[in-house]
């Protein structure tokens, strides 16, 4: 037990400056009260998420949602809020030339562009110490015939490579997939074999990004965390949930028994460490700061059951072939309530044992209400 | 062929004043040249689909997207433009007071307000001479647990006896339903069944509108189609088409056999004249009025070949228990290129026989994009 | 607690016969050792599971499957072994003469004899004094154009009506639905709508019958269930669960929380007592007595979770319109680890508090092993 | 069009032997008078297809389903009755050892039994001349914990390698996928990923075999074959049609779109030649004969419109960023009625213009329902 709960309180789950501002669906946003104006006060709430669950040291940055002139001085002020700067996250989907691509668009021009915003990442990372990109291109079509798929495949590997070759040091590209959205006939990388297949000729430093709410329906996603970290290409998770498509609900709020098959294969595949945790969903009508903090305890009490697993017991009935045995000695672990032991491990690391009640407790909600009026609310495209 | 060349010059498709608007995902929403302004901008754009087709003689609003002070004015600009106000479409999504529902929200006060916006709709309907009333309603909720389903039921069921009490004369109500999206755990209009069940104890003026876009993945349409008709309860569609959810390309875009089986289920259950055919597209990347005028070419052409089905020659397949027979009876009018017929009755009617091309000759295009700059255009929201 | 207890300790779940006969895929039927060779041996395996759980009072039947010549002999047997006969489910798709179709069938002939085996399907309720008679029809087309729709569901209530009007006493009618398979372009009765809007017509006697693996992916079965049981229109359950298609894996297996979610709106719909809970799973590779113990256990703690849903302070968070607020009630119930509780209520009952593990050490599988050697076993077609 | 009347004359799809056989669902297998009741005679119907079509030389073989004391001997039937003997087919699904999978089974002794198989196979195509060797495995899970994912991946890469290793002079290995079915939770090979992953470590001879039906819902299947023919990978296909599951219709019934779009990529991708074209087809309520004989002008129908697709119109719309133009020139393709072209084609080579309907003129389907009386009838597992 102690050394399950080593491994809990090892776990680091990275929060996205995005997550406290303003989401929402193509039919409407509905602003908050306290939204942050500024990357400063994004990171100010991510800040508070980590202080309350002692679980989210890091805060990724989503350029140019969060631009700034100096980004020396915001990873300092993250570091004097008490977290750091984590992933760097790139945009090639807002900009009005980005309407039928960015990398893999028709027109050289829009490629350039979208290339040296990639690189202009690079070097937010070189100023920030940040060790990953993360890529996510919203490329794709919406019409048969729109455009040339294997064209559009050969413009992808160019401009991959292009800023592959920029990373320097311990710098890592996380290349993400995503089945459909906003492109709705095909997209450019829409599965992870597609995103593996760049990745391994790409190298080392390039590696898969999971997305739980990327896949079609039925895709059995613990699979894909099996086979790529047998592979060695595992980079990322981005957690979320979602009953129909992307929903980007909270994680574990959809599906808790998915999740828990999704860790259990991260800690069966010692993936635990190497592995990078991130959030990104949308809380459109929740608020923002608790629903990330419930967020990070769902993945907490999914990590904790899948440590609970008695893998001895589990391989035994595996290696007898009896089902209903192995199947039983697995959800034995799901059934347990860990609540109480992340609890007890709050408690002896000095935090509030519950994190929800203990931030509504805080006053911060209605501090940030009170204080954050004026100015432009952060959002999706602000 | 003279009878299907007389169905088919009688077929009449709305068009919706938000399709001339611009529209987007939750990513982004591309702004285009020449997008119309006003309401009234909005009309002159779907005469324009009107006069090179001769099949689109009326046009759909949407309160409050297209609110004016006098809608008697606005229904005497559209008949001087050369069509007419069609079917009224009522927004209770887009305010903030319904971040939880509209007429199911939990909260009373947002309910009557609801209510209050749909008796409006129904004014309009008195002004303009409209005679149909399409509802859909994104009240939903995103979390299990969040709100009750059943007492949403409830309050749905309340607000629809209210709107219907207040129809008179031959004005109709069209119920549409939808599985998911913008509400991404349940959502009080899911399913065809649902919207039949509310229909059905409203009463005859009530009936159901099928939005193609709008079911599960693998969902048979032309089934719903079929029983509704059967039932009497089919009053309208919203046409467009999808690869992956409510993708609201352009109608016949992704499977055009289907939107062909959908129509020869129209055929079948005489519901050619009854039934209200609307387009409801968001043409996100590409031209809006030319995309409006290539949906209904491809409405007629499926229109086309469901009439030329040999229902006689089918039904003796059929009657036989010949599977293949019956299927190749049926495939042969779809392997058809009606496009020459159709080419042919526009000709015999004073049209362009491609309307498409004729209205890319026009110049109206060039016309409004020079025009239309200034003022805010038009749009979801706007 | 008691009160939870006290329900806990009502609620009864039918297996049903075939589920302790051989079952398999279209690939392959894996034998076991063991397996039934008769209905009484059936009977007996359902009584083991009855001994072990106390919530299994009784079993139902498949006609032709369970064939004898006299059935009052067959339900005394059953009560000798401590179970009831409860719902005869008719078969009529494995005979040559269904290939296109049983009720549904373009050729009058097949529809009467199938119709016949309905009727005499009446005969076993009237002989065993079973009061459910379930009907799932696999009737459908796998080609467009094959038949008419709309002729098929002319046929479809023709033939309900007249076994609705063979009903007497107590007696009612379920009807069930399913998305597809085996027929693969239609299914005649492929939704809940579709067997709603028949069950309406029939009269107070029929009402639908859900099974968890009939539907599209994504359907939101317990508002399905909530809905039902709204209009006073659900009638029992065909317990399963699946990832993909309809798997017919045990109960609670593939997607626990929906399990949850699906018990609460039963309890939620005071109809904990009004629906009946039936199995229906294929134990294809796992042996099929504990199987069925297992799903059975499954179900209750599910219905466990549901009682224990803290009613009051959801409704205070759903009416204040606290999102998260809500969905923590929710969750915490579902978190809760219900096995002690039913442990304890098992031994207050006089059962072993461990139905699986009791019965693996109850010897009574090597028994079966060693004894039913010789004969046909049972399966789906035997 | 000579050159496209050219490329379609040269164009062979393989039927393969089990085709010809019973088949159904497991619900229920229904007959057909007249079904082979050996190789000999499946290969005699073959060679019906192929004297109709002058497409379809070569006949696929399943071991063991096909086994004969001497290959060689069965090889020179086939030349004699005009058609060779193509793909060889293993078979690891139908032994009762196979339970808990083949060359992934926990069991070392199953996996060895497997292994050993897959080799005989390949003696099989040394006695043949067959080129192909294709590998599908049913091997998968159907509970969570059932066995160890990954554990299963080394297993497979052991077992593949070793068959790899025996292939020699031009032989090749066709790796196939599945999503699902007959497991229920994992498939050990679910994806092109998985697939392409294997085959890009086991080396040039291993290529991904693409069978329609075997992808999640909304999977573009037109970007897998663009993808795996810009690399190198893609082998052949398995053609059928689904709506919902592999539901193993006839290719082109469900879609034939997304046919004509799938055959456009392998035009675009100059597959046309390089890629083996197989149906694999269950023909399980009509007749099979005719049914192989109209899969086969589906796929050149597809074939045809997709080489009548105007490249230089569609870069040229493409490069200029119209995406209507673009969608339009596709389209134009796809709805041009290709039948009168391909009646001609045949005509020219001797063939008649409809061979559906010329053999149903030819009395072999009459006379092998009088000859094959008695006997065994094949299907699957006969």
């Amino acid at each position: 037990m102690d050394a399950v709960k080593a491994k809990l309180a090892g776990q680091r789950i990275e929060t996205p400056s995005w997550a406290y501002g303003n989401s929402g669906t193509r039919f409407k946003v509905f602003t908050q009260p306290g939204v942050p104006r500024s990357p400063e006060e994004k990171i100010d709430d991510a800040a508070q998420v980590h202080a309350f669950t002692g679980a989210a040291p890091s805060v990724a940055l989503h350029i140019p949602w969060d631009k700034v002139d100096d980004y020396g001085a915001l990873a300092r002020y993250a570091r004097d809020a008490g977290v750091v700067v984590g992933t760097i996250n790139s945009n090639v989907f807002q900009d009005d030339d980005y309407k039928l691509g960015s990398v893999t668009n028709p027109d050289p021009a829009v490629r350039r562009k979208a290339v040296d915003h990639l690189l202009e990442c690079v070097d937010v990372m070189d100023a920030t110490g940040s060790r990953d990109l993360k890529l996510w291109f919203s490329d794709g079509t919406n019409y048969p015939g729109q455009d040339d798929i294997r064209d559009r495949q050969d413009r992808l590997a160019e401009a991959l490579a292009t800023v592959y070759n920029r990373l320097t040091g311990d710098q890592r590209m996380l290349l993400e997939y995503k089945l459909f959205e906003p492109a709705f006939y095909t997209t450019d990388v829409p599965d992870w074999g597609t995103s593996y297949a760049h990745c391994l000729k790409l190298g080392e430093r390039a590696t898969v990004c999971v997305d739980t709410g990327h896949h079609a329906p039925g895709t059995n996603i613990e699979f894909i965390v099996a086979f790529l970290l047998r592979e060695g290409k595992l980079g990322a998770f981005d957690f979320n949930s979602r009953f129909y498509a992307d929903d980007d609900l909270m994680v574990g709020a959809a599906d808790p028994f998915q999740l828990f098959r999704i860790l259990y294969e991260v800690v069966r595949g010692d993936g635990l460490e190497l592995v990078s945790f991130m959030l990104d969903q949308c809380h459109n009508i929740e608020l923002k700061i608790p629903g990330q903090i419930r967020s990070i305890c769902n993945v907490q009490e999914a990590t904790a059951k899948a440590l609970l697993v008695d893998r001895a017991a589990l391989k035994s009935a595996q290696d007898s072939g009896d089902v209903l045995a192995a199947n039983d000695v697995f959800m034995d672990a799901y059934n347990t309530d860990v609540r109480p032991l992340l609890a007890e491990l709050r408690t002896e690391r000095g935090l509030d044992p519950d994190p929800v009640a203990a931030y509504r407790r805080s006053g911060y909600q209605q501090k940030i209400a009170a204080e954050r009026v004026g100015g432009e609310q952060a959002g999706w495209g602000a």
